[in-house]
């Protein structure tokens, strides 16, 4: 298998995903590895060219470029070049760690949607807390508005990427509502639930609230765009947020609070690798005729790794290619 | 000043509500109660009339009843005498930690809304982490659905109540948004931007995103009912399973865990108490011609008495009043 990896894109470009890259050659001897980027830049980390190919260039987009316009004017960049390497059949996924907007369009723009959806969605997989396993929720923001169809859409995703790529049979779909009784919601979850109860290729178990989503109750979690952005946006505000006041209530209390904290260390790190989510992967641009696959802007060497791995799954499962059976059937 | 009071409401009532009432009498000479619910249960807690009359009453609302036939079935529930004392003139406000459903309703039908605002929504005081301060987000849920117009309603009421209720001088609004560019938006947030950022009276600072809104950049957020519940629901469910982590971080580390957790215990009730809203009241169902005020259903005593010192500001500043005259004036 071929992926296309834009080496210029993320807070520590081309360092973390070079070095990211190298990791994963180790693991994985099925893939070779396009970088696309400066290759002066990309060699200054790389120790030999086995399974990697170097594609030069120099033009690349930035984290405050306006997406659609990067996309359509910077034609050599970094980014656009491995999206076109997939679009031509040269590659057979994308990761990029830079800018997301510029990512999804070029994921839908080159690479292309599958047939019969309209509105791809960008899914991660989220941490259950107190366990080691996640759940799938989409969209998490590729969409600003969505109708009910959509969302019977990204069941259906989600429900092959849990399946396929995280092993989970009959992946229990829920969707994120106001209220738990099947009675609840807006006009558009309302009119959601009812088409998700009349989906028979998926397992609907009805509506989830917010507060219950991190439990584990669902291995799917459907919403709209604007919800799921701001859902995600909370739990990671909110996560950022008490770790800042722990580490502020550890030296606030002195060299008592000092040592606690050290007596505590092996708990308080276990809490800091819960709540880190870049360890099952990055978020997909999902819908897509090929894995376009963001990691975190600010992804070290590590997270890039573990995005190699979820790539290397998603291939090996060929998830994407029975999704496009599955809608072509339609 | 009279408050009319569901003594039957709430996980621990009546027992916390009357002696909520009673720390409140001791600080508050200017209050006179109204205690509504079962005579023979309250006077198991109460030490003395002083400012204090109980209207008995043998029904009550229960968690789980369907909340609008609740309000129109059960005409002798304690929440329902409560709201009709308001109605009449007989209190100036009401207070339960009931069925939130339910209040919403006794709200609506019994109280009343302001002339000019269609739809009331429900406002809290959510702390701003890492400081004694907080800013008042609504709408957290009365509402499934929202148009533009309302959230520029729930702009003026959240500004008459940081600057009259927490003396918050020229109160900074924000729109909870997917983005802070004003571009960005779904289609209600894009309307609801331009509406704001025409209306005089309220210091509109633009778009916020829900990382952002615990860091205090806003005195007041403004959200459609949906989204508000949400990212409340999302807040509420972080918190908490990071500190069930904690405490299992705690356990499972043995005896230098528990040793740890000991020298840092002032740190973490710091921590505690700075994710406790209730210090800051209860939800306000604003937009009603009295002040309807729901205190959370786990409230003991000090979270009662918190909730009736906000009614007492409440009612000191005359904010409801205010609210009328700017509404009729329109």
């Amino acid at each position: 298998m071929k992926i296309a990896v834009d080496a210029m894109g993320g807070d520590y470009a081309p360092e973390a995903i070079v070095k990211g890259v190298m990791l994963a050659r180790e693991k994985f001897n099925d893939i070779e590895f396009q970088l696309y980027g400066k290759e002066a830049e990309i060699r200054k980390y790389l120790t030999d060219d086995r399974n990697i190919t170097i594609i030069h260039t120099d033009e690349k987009i930035n984290s405050d470029d306006e997406p659609v316009k990067a996309i359509r004017r910077k034609k050599q960049a970094s980014m656009v070049l491995a999206a076109q390497a997939v679009k031509d059949g040269r590659a057979d996924a994308i990761l990029s760690a830079g800018n997301t907007g510029a990512l999804l369009a070029a994921g839908l723009f080159v690479v292309g949607r599958i047939k019969g959806i309209e509105r791809p969605g960008l899914m991660s997989t989220l941490p259950v807390i107190g366990s080691t396993g996640g759940f799938d929720m989409l969209d998490l923001g590729a969409n600003a508005d969505n109708k009910p169809e959509h969302l019977v859409k990204y069941a259906i995703l989600g429900s092959y990427y849990a399946e396929n790529v995280r092993k989970v049979a009959q992946p229990k779909v829920a969707l994120l509502n106001n209220g738990t009784e099947d009675s609840k919601g807006n006009e558009l979850t309302k009119k959601a639930f009812e088409l998700l109860k009349a989906t028979p290729e998926i397992n609907f178990i009805g509506n989830i609230e917010a507060r219950e989503i991190l439990e584990g109750r669902a291995d799917v979690v459907v919403t709209d765009g604007f919800t799921g952005n701001a859902v995600l946006k909370s739990i990671e505000g909110t996560a950022l947020s008490m770790m800042k006041l722990l580490k502020h209530a550890i030296l606030d209390s002195g060299v008592k609070g000092k040592m606690g904290a050290l007596l505590l260390k092996g708990g308080l790190k276990d809490l800091k690798n819960q709540m880190d989510y870049s360890k099952h992967g990055g978020a997909v641009l999902f819908g897509l005729k090929a894995p376009v696959i963001k990691a975190h802007g600010s992804s070290k060497e590590e997270a890039v790794y573990a995005t190699i791995k979820q790539i290397h799954t998603m291939l090996e499962s060929r998830v994407v290619e029975k999704l496009v059976a599955h809608f072509e059937e339609e």
